[in-house]
């Protein structure tokens, strides 16, 4: 299998700019050979303002990048692209989109068949999994479905964050509502990527990067912490 | 218009036990005419367990409760309901089950033409609204609609929490996730209630009960702050 991916947890990190600290990760995963990006900036409303940040962040690095809503055609666009990038926002406006503009299935082929690197933050990582069910997001808009491009067979929680135990706030903890997804059936793996962390999948291999461990919860099955430069690749054949 | 609610923003309030926080609240509600409540616990997996929990608050408040799911004919237990309370958990699995069971409409036609009394808390006070845009859980499951049943013209955002000025967590603050829906087209007010507060509707009256002030997000529109006691009707008849 071709399959290449960069799956960021975040897009900023605290007291950084925008994908500043997994810049040489971003480097390196798109390396010489790719010279334009195609960046799909439609977690957010403003998709003009979106693409000049993203463009300004991939021009330092050495690369051209477009917005696919600059493309005639959204469809072809990714039948052209060298390299797909999609940006953080709202998960639910994203899949949205993706399903207005018929891209789910074309991304899904360019990528698994022919090999096209994808890059994902936050939202855009969320959609490169089974499904939406794990985002954090706000139901701001009803997408057709919650299944997602389908890139790796299990699910991720992007921004995965601990329970403080000074909150006097009532509200469910990011494991709790993990775990209610995972009372329901049939329900695949979460891997929770804390801010900081990002998962790189290279045919079916996986390794966990960043500065931050992550979290893995297995429905029926006690959560386990992964360091980072672990190999996850048994995630890609369950 | 008969329309009595009672829409509680949190079940448990920090240091506190099931309910505890809004009792007199509810057995004001209630009063002394309605005998037996009929509870819905769709929003948590162990039904059984949930209602147990609901039963012996209510008890002890003097009522009998009985849970949706030991009624043979959901539809018929809404029919003859004196009074109606929805519990929280997750907002999409209780919406999904009300769609499943038929009771969207249902409930509707019995409290705002009957005038059967509802109340709701958390997630229960997520479906009593417009939609369930603003609510802030996973989407464990995919329910057929993120319309909910309506009975007033808003949307409201349980545990409503403000930015904390001293987290690295790079996620969205709630208010962004409200603004974010709120650059969605025709998208209706939504009121942010703070864990400790509710909402009481008798007809065309509401007004702003509990602990904590309240915050309102209009589209468009600078957001606003209501302090315990605040006469919120105009929001019944936008």
């Amino acid at each position: 299998m071709k399959r290449r991916l960069l799956l960021v947890s975040n897009s900023t990190l605290h007291g950084g700019g925008y994908l500043d600290h997994c810049q040489q990760n971003i480097s390196h995963f798109f390396g010489k050979d790719v010279k334009k990006v195609l960046f799909v900036p439609y977690a957010l409303h403003d998709r003009d303002a979106y693409t000049k940040t993203a463009r300004d962040k991939f021009t330092s690095l050495g690369y051209e990048l477009n917005g696919i809503h600059e493309a005639l055609d959204p469809v072809s666009a990714v039948r052209k692209a060298e390299a797909i990038f999609i940006g953080g926002g709202n998960t639910f406006r994203l899949l949205k989109s993706l399903y207005d503009n018929e891209l789910v299935t074309e991304i899904k082929r360019r990528v698994l068949e022919d090999g096209v690197p994808y890059m994902g933050s936050s939202a855009g990582t969320n959609v490169a999994t089974v499904s939406i069910n794990t985002t954090n997001d706000m139901p701001i808009v009803y997408p057709p479905s919650f299944s997602a491009i389908g890139l790796v067979p299990f699910n991720i929680n992007p921004h995965y964050l601990d329970q403080d135990p000074k909150s006097r706030h009532m509200g469910e903890t990011r494991e709790q509502r993990i775990t209610q997804y995972h009372e329901e059936p049939d329900t695949p793996c979460v891997l929770g990527l804390r801010e900081g962390s990002m998962l790189l999948v290279e045919g079916n291999t996986a390794t966990l990067l960043g500065t931050t461990s992550a979290r893995l919860f297995t429905r029926g099955k006690p959560s386990l912490e992964y360091d980072p430069g672990s190999d996850l690749s048994f995630l890609l054949t369950q």
